[in-house]
């Protein structure tokens, strides 16, 4: 049996497979609405998120697959001091696969250990979040048609960001990949993953403030939020806020097919005026998201649907 | 594509449909069982309303389809920030119809302008919350066999009811419908709608302090709840408070086959006693709002089912 | 139309009747995989329980039936003042069959007399809890083959314990059951169980205050917790504590075919050690409970179910 914990557990033969997969599904949703019959997710979500615990059951309704879970841990058994290992073992006898979220690093992988059905980690805490991976992973592959021979920027918190750290993860063991950093000096990508992750990697980078200085060369822009209560001291925020959010005037800099994702929810970092440009790529990411999920639960399911129409 | 928005946007004829069609489901609810197979519903509850959501929820469970959604915002996206306009971005790509409930009035419009699935008001604040209006029609024209040739009374907090302000709008446009409104001073019906609704369009109305007053001459009786902080002084609160609950005495001066009908949750305004007599009609008014929203999602969604057996 | 209120509301041969059916559930579940396809069940809890809401749902999904509901009070309308009279009568409406969770005693019993479906009490208050008596009894007759001829322990807060009592109740129905019961002397079994249900059924009992004492003897221990707000002091709740912690060495001292079950969720009155023992059942317990809500759900709907495979 296997769990998926971070976006590094398939290798890239598998996710390469899991992709096609996904985008199988994309083309033919009929073939698949029936794959999952009879079995059931459960959605168990320490803390709320909308979005991922949505797509979750959205994925398994698609599959003809139904749900069980709770959305916050004030209405699950948490509240009367049960472990986690004790929760998945009971869960175990519920559902056949489970999506869990919690606050707490780690967790997940303890459940997974005790579990008798996969255990996809639905984000724990700053930690992991390898769905939002494959979301974006299969975003870019149909967007662009390719992961790698790009140059992408990621723009807002690297420092504290999950997502994008897990997405460069990812990135480095594609061919021909450049990354350019947008961010604040507080909030640049982490040593570690410069040192560890890129150099030993020997991948081409570059960190700039601007996300003007960016925009001309990049294949694919990358937004997060950055939050005010990371800076440093007022004044460097009122001075550099307006680097890092994207309107109209800095997507005329970019190329014609260079896209922008952001994995929402989005507060003011991308201004409304960009969403009807057709680069714009960040709701059709939400639905890309749908398709990698669908794809995960019938591979850590082990179900096979039948090529063909 | 359709929303729902208000009581009205439904014409007369197009609302004749939508009832033939709820009668229809009632009659021969297997023929619908399975016209929504692989569709979704989400219920964004921004507030909570377990009667509305669950309304909705058993209505496409009814049809074969199934149910994504929240039941507070606590559990939802929109404390992190998130515009309705990209929660409902997001929800497109999960479901294929939607009913919001939301304390501010006019979110479900904003939502309607960004998505691609229908959206229904399923009450915005104060404003609206037109399937309590098609579940009140379709009750009335069940039970008495027409919409028009009605003397309708309405008691209760007739300033501040939407529920009331909704059905006499949606009743005006039916013929020979007289009204009396039963209220306290302060809860009166408000000039706009004695003016503009009433007024211009010339139908009869009464308006009386005491629900005795008016029992005799109903066809209908439609009572709401009167808030104890609704009032000026604790001493009017007193004096009057008893004129507003309906009891078996006040029901021994209605006509045989006068209904009463209530939006509920009730509280005390008619007493458990009147529950059994068989001219209460406001618990088979839930049974009729289920088959409204039936109807309304099938229309909603363009759905059409076989006439005949 | 029939309810469950208490354990005691089956006759001994409808239990019998019950728990087979639960057993050949348990044997070929694709054949019960369609019996309540269209039904559904409402799961209304007042207070969250996260253990038995979704074994509820997983119950009725597993006969492929869908589910409605609310997972505590805040998100219903319990809030806006609504009795649970009313609130039934709306959910008869809506669902075929309710399991109710409610912290007043009676509230389902109260729900009972005004529905129009059956209404199975899922715990009201410190007063029953039904469907947990059925987990174990199906527990204890699957594992041990029967239900009488056997040396029951019962161990921790036996004053208070809901679970406890009703599986007494439950099992002094059945022939040549002795009970060992193990608590400090403030938490001892309620004299009116010892008087009017053990001594006037001629029940063999003995009580003792360490589990060690008991162990040897037993065919099942009953593990429940012992809060530390329920001792008259500090020093005795440190004195005694260990008494009623079950771990390996105290296992060591039991029979080879012992069972240990426990309602769940355990805080650290079982070790974790114990959890690999093969007389450890209390996961297994989690797996019965689905079965024996399966049966019981379409026991009450009246659904039978074809013999043969």
């Amino acid at each position: 049996m296997r769990h998926l914990m971070s976006p590094l557990d398939f290798s890239v033969e598998e996710l390469d497979q899991l992709l096609d997969l996904a985008a199988d599904i994309e083309k033919h949703p009929s073939k698949y609405a029936h794959a999952c019959d009879g079995r059931k997710i459960a959605t168990l979500f320490y803390e709320p998120s909308t979005r991922t615990r949505l797509s979750f059951e959205t994925a398994m309704l698609n599959l003809g697959g139904s749900v069980i879970g709770f959305a916050s841990a004030s209405s699950s058994s948490a509240a009367k001091g049960e472990s986690v290992s004790d929760t998945i073992r009971m869960i175990s006898c519920y559902a056949d696969i489970c999506a869990m979220r919690h606050p707490k690093e780690g967790a997940p992988m303890v459940a997974a250990m005790k579990s008798s059905i996969p255990v996809i980690n639905a984000g724990d805490g700053g930690h992991q979040h390898p769905t939002q991976t494959l979301t974006d992973l299969h975003t870019i592959r149909s967007l662009k048609g390719r992961l790698g021979n790009l140059t992408i920027g990621l723009c807002g918190d690297l420092k504290f960001g999950r997502t994008v750290h897990s997405l460069i993860n990812a990135l480095v063991r594609y061919e021909n990949v450049k990354f350019v950093f947008i961010s604040p000096d507080e909030l640049r990508i982490p040593s570690y993953i410069r040192e560890d992750v890129l150099n030993n990697n020997h991948i081409e980078y570059k960190e700039v403030e601007r996300l003007e200085d960016a925009m001309p060369e990049l294949d694919l822009l990358y937004m997060t939020r950055v939050q005010k209560e990371r800076f440093f001291n007022e004044e460097d925020y009122v001075r550099l806020k307006d680097f890092y959010i994207l309107d109209k005037a800095k997507m005329a800099l970019a190329r014609e097919d260079m896209l922008v994702l952001h994995p929402l929810p989005r507060v003011n970092e991308i201004s409304v005026e960009v969403d009807d440009d057709p680069r714009a790529a960040y709701f059709k990411q939400v639905q890309y998201g749908v398709y990698a999920r669908m794809a995960l639960i019938l591979t850590l399911l082990d179900i096979h649907v039948e090529e063909g129409e």
